[in-house]
């Protein structure tokens, strides 16, 4: 029996369960390995036994063969673990400490992080700021859908949940403080919900549920989620969302029969670059979609949170500016109403304790939002196929089986 | 049969139902109008048919005879009309609105106004910043406890709400709109209150229950409030909030059992200059009780909103220092904890819009909350009577017997 | 002799001066005014002598033909004038004040007035949120580059001056308020600067050089001024800015020899969309040219302020996509380094008083900043056209003769 | 000769340079250090060779015998200094790097320190939040006052300058960035000082000049510093500050003489506890002088920034009140105007790159602005009696003489 196993990208539509090494406090050589980072140490790290481990959509722009991530590639960034080893650098996380992982590796000690935007971490990814586990392009730091994971920078990035016992009954809620629930949650602070908003949240999958139960949190008066897959509007209507088919024609017209009026005070993109087109053509990937289409629903005066992913590049994008990640924006649109756009990955430090705290103290129900269903390590590579094929379910690895809740 | 009938403060523990001239677009002359306010012509006004109009705890300073406040004076500022006639210099509310009217009287057209700072409008009150409907110094314009009430600068003031079936079935929790709800929001807003935040709010009055209501719809994580009288406490325990009976020993502990640690993140101080001792000495008078109590209680870091009334002097103060109003405060504590401190009336008008649409879309029940209880208009001189000894309630007097809900 | 005259649209490339009516407290009907505003009663209005009023770039858009602009339409919205007549609706504005103009027409009594958003006011342009004075599509209120101009609202939209003779000495300075003094504040302020941010601000024109000058009074370390035109960025020098000539090559490595790196903390865009390529192809217009070189120089977790005009559609566009007002964005870009964008009018009454301020306490010199030249009212057709031709002036047109300055 | 040499407290106005152990990576045992601090491990640490090491107003409370300092106790918190060794848990610091050292120590890694409140660092001091270098109840980290000096958690702690040379040729102005210049910037900020503001600066100590000169950085019409120390108002009015003598009569008449209104936007108390009297009795200390004064010297609206140190006790004080720790503030005052209060130290890291960048690029004179005084190592007690006798310095020890500027 191997000392660690995890999912790999094997190639465009193929995930496998394979052996790995144990993790080691020093990141060695493999897959999507920077090579400035090979050999890289960190007695400022810790390893983890995964308890916990969540497939996301942006996992799923790499298995669909949208990116140039590596065969091999150990997948996985949403991760909740507790420590089973810690460095010699590591002074406030014990072992034994149930926890959550940011997505985003920081280290604590640039510029960027001392100003709390650890998703553009400027000592951790040799090319460009910003990184994250199991990620193309992102330094190469293991992924952690598998049974051991190192995470660098320990007393930095982990967040300690107060109490175990409490933590392994709430853990299916926890298990989203690492990426989707602050996620969703920055989608919508940037988008300026706050008490009383109307919000309009594009996308139904994991993210978009998860800006609509945050803006809930954050006290909207109503909350329109907008997809084009039945199942997932349904799953929004099940915790109080209002919802808009964009297959079923313009969205201004069907937010109109909701509020009254035609356009909302905030807007979320929890789309991204992988849009689809609106009414008729709602099966075509058309990647400004959504932008031009929130622009239009959004108040003069509004904003725009972005926490879709838009990328640089994208080989199987639908011509060639969708290729070179240009985007044909009709920007007077959004200057003629003064609207702000707020892009980027979650800094999910800034948000995480609080929202640990309204899991806590069950003032949110993220879990049942999202669907939240448990697999094990094994079945890994069925809930990438199914989460694919649209099924409105948030896919949570189990890999030691202690949830007691796998499928 | 008069043109007009309201509530009048007669002197110390007296308030009386008197006859009164129906209101006009100008101040006339009359108890507590400022000399520079009298013939002050308002066609920027509208008049008001008023449906309902609340007893505050502010009133109650007044009728303890613990300002100077002159006889006869009309009281009133919490209001919730009809318009029956606007002015020639109103352009966009129309008779028939039926509307919230702000506390705070404000002109829309001076500094203070532009940048939202209602409270303290530089143009309504000849001496100082900042103006009230039916309260003394505060340049003279008649209170709203009465059937018909004169708004100034109508197109500025007055909140419109959006449907009038929808305003009179949700009347009880709209008519918190005018001070207590905002008010309590701010106290939260200026303490730091949001998603997952512990809170302490000082006093179970309407204010403070408002406070605690409004952290909820912010995201607190608990919510604790303090009080020494029995039947608030209960009040607050009715929605969700945990409590400390402050006569019943330290607050430190209390809070210490509900949360694990003695500190809070953020402190409400929803009592104000009548403060009493905690402890065994809690039914003495002991004006900086609980703000040196707020500055033990409050973590490192946080901030304490004081939407509670503190006065520059105090004719009825227990001892000089009161008198002057002059508090001895341990700033020391505070500094050494960099906290920060938030006074003042709230800029209703920062709020109220918002706040609506919470009620509106039901994510906020405020009536139930402070246990609003309708009294008819002949009633008042109960309702004062019964708030002051203490009575768990929001008195709404409802002059015209349109709510159909009057005790 | 006429009781007014003033500069009128006459067709692509043409400006006249021409006799005027002489403005009353309404909005009569004429070129450009709309059928909704035709008649509208301004008892809140004034009426001023205009003392100075500055030719702006986005009059540029107009007289260059890429507009609708109706022939007829009496341009201007640059206003810095003496009251002469007030409505009787104007309780604070007394005639001899001598105030500026915000450029945007605000009612003060709506929502987004309510919110400072004074630059998306809801209820003077029944086309859209927003309005301007002697603009195309919105609303059709009377420009100011006349005699005498009428200013509604006037107690909310003027901004008195304290001192009358101060006003008449610093007035070249003070004329700039209502419009690109703000706007490039707005600009630089959105941006994100503040104390010892390096800036690079796109665009040399009048309100590149006044977002340029903002900067240094927000305490900016490094302010980078880029263009194509040598004369504007000898301009930008003079006041201490650092250049780069975006004709010679790719801004990117200029920048990196001012500063070390490649990169800045703020980008302000003060171009709009009429930019043109970099490099080589500096000649031809293209779009989207000045937006995604911005996100290419700004650093991780900035921010881009965006006062430069992008519009819904323009006729006069390079291409289709331009004619539709369509950009080609290299959103992904931005994302990946989590960027903001904000975008549109200033709204001019959050800042003017602010920088009054530091005008009248002698904090800055905007005035030499843009270069302010003064001009007579007939020598306006000149100024246009100079200013077309890429003069590095700001023209300041003077009706009545009043600065002792003109040209 | 000794491995290292320092400054010493040694009981009410006696400070000696005594020799000292050499520093390691470790808390030894000593005068003040805390038990729970002994032995404490620093593989996190940094040695540095102390360049320059600033004499502080608050370490004058300590020499005066105002606190319970124990003899032997290592001064000095203000500190610019070379890396000579790193610890191993040291990745990005690096020796021969020279950097300016915030007074807060701060781990990096507690959740104030991850919200950027270094000030209140949760892991450095066994007693409460927040830490210093050489001061009474503060944890017992070794003061800077010396040679060398232990810095832990150099990472997070340590700001590097880009430039050697150039560090070393703006030392006098760098030195300013461990404390005094951030800690007024601080009080300036949170007192809501910006563009065309009117701020008073309440005393004109080091911290009241930096807090003035942090003013008009931030872009401030006019700055009023006030003290009743006329060689310290020279000081002040010779960068363009205005001054009050609070010895000659009510600072609101003089403000009335210099703005034309009797009242600021901005408030800032630069004096803390052992504040003084105004007018006749301006020489005996009166701690809520300050406080009050402000109160009423502020708009409406304003903020009070108080960077002045309040304590929780002091034994030295005037009263029973004072030796408490209580002040008797007339709070009903700042409410009655909605006024804010901001206390507490400085969080340095939230400001200090910004504010060397405004060093660097030559747009402040901060050294000039407080009289920076060079002196040697051993005639740091001259320069703490001349500082405690008034003089209008701010002394600046250069232990090993290496800026060539000593006196």
């Amino acid at each position: 029996m191997a000392d660690n196993r995890g999912v790999t990208y094997q190639g465009p539509g193929t995930v496998e369960v394979r052996d790995l090494d144990y993790p080691g406090l020093v990141l060695r050589d493999g897959p999507g390995v920077h090579p400035d980072n090979v050999g890289r140490e960190c007695p400022h790290g810790a390893i983890l036994k995964v308890l916990t481990t969540n497939i996301c959509g942006s996992d799923q722009h790499m298995v669909r063969g949208r990116t140039t991530a590596p065969h091999g590639l150990v997948l996985g960034h949403e991760i909740l673990g507790e420590v089973v080893e810690t460095g010699p650098g590591v002074e406030f996380i014990k072992v034994g400490d149930v926890c959550s992982v940011p997505f985003n590796i920081a280290c604590g000690r640039c510029r960027n992080c001392k100003e709390g935007k650890t998703g553009i971490c400027l000592n951790v990814n040799p090319d460009r700021p910003g990184s994250a586990y199991g990620y193309v392009d992102m330094g190469g730091w293991l992924g952690g859908q598998s049974e051991f994971v190192m995470v660098p920078y320990a007393d930095w990035n982990l967040l300690r949940f107060p109490d175990r016992d409490q933590a392994m009954e709430k853990i299916l809620d926890l298990t989203m403080l690492s990426d989707i629930f602050p996620t969703g949650y920055h989608g919508a602070v940037s988008a300026g919900v706050t008490t009383g908003s109307t919000v309009y949240v594009a996308g139904a999958g994991p993210v978009g549920l998860a800006a609509a139960a945050s803006a809930q949190l954050l006290g909207a008066a109503v909350v329109i989620v907008a997809d084009l897959n039945e199942e997932r509007l349904a799953q929004a209507r099940s915790f109080g969302c209002e919802t808009v088919d964009v297959s079923k024609g313009d969205p201004k017209d069907q937010i109109e029969q909701i509020l009254g009026v035609p356009e909302v005070d905030a807007g979320v993109d929890a789309v991204g670059f992988e849009a689809r087109g609106h009414g008729a053509g709602a099966a075509t990937e058309a990647p400004a979609t959504v932008l031009n289409s929130l622009m239009e629903l959004t108040a003069a005066g509004g904003a725009i949170g972005i926490p879709g992913l838009y990328v640089t590049g994208d080989p199987g994008g639908v011509d060639d500016a969708a290729k070179r990640g240009a985007l044909s924006l009709s920007l007077g649109t959004g200057w003629a109403k003064s609207l702000s756009f707020v892009t980027g990955q979650c800094p999910v430090m800034r948000y995480n304790r609080q929202l640990m705290q309204a899991i806590l103290h069950d003032r949110v129900q993220i879990a049942k939002a999202v669907n939240a269903t448990v697999i094990s390590l094994d079945d890994a590579p069925r809930g990438y196929a199914e989460f694919d094929s649209g099924a409105s379910r948030k896919y949570v690895i189990d890999p030691h089986g202690v949830t007691g809740k796998a499928a």
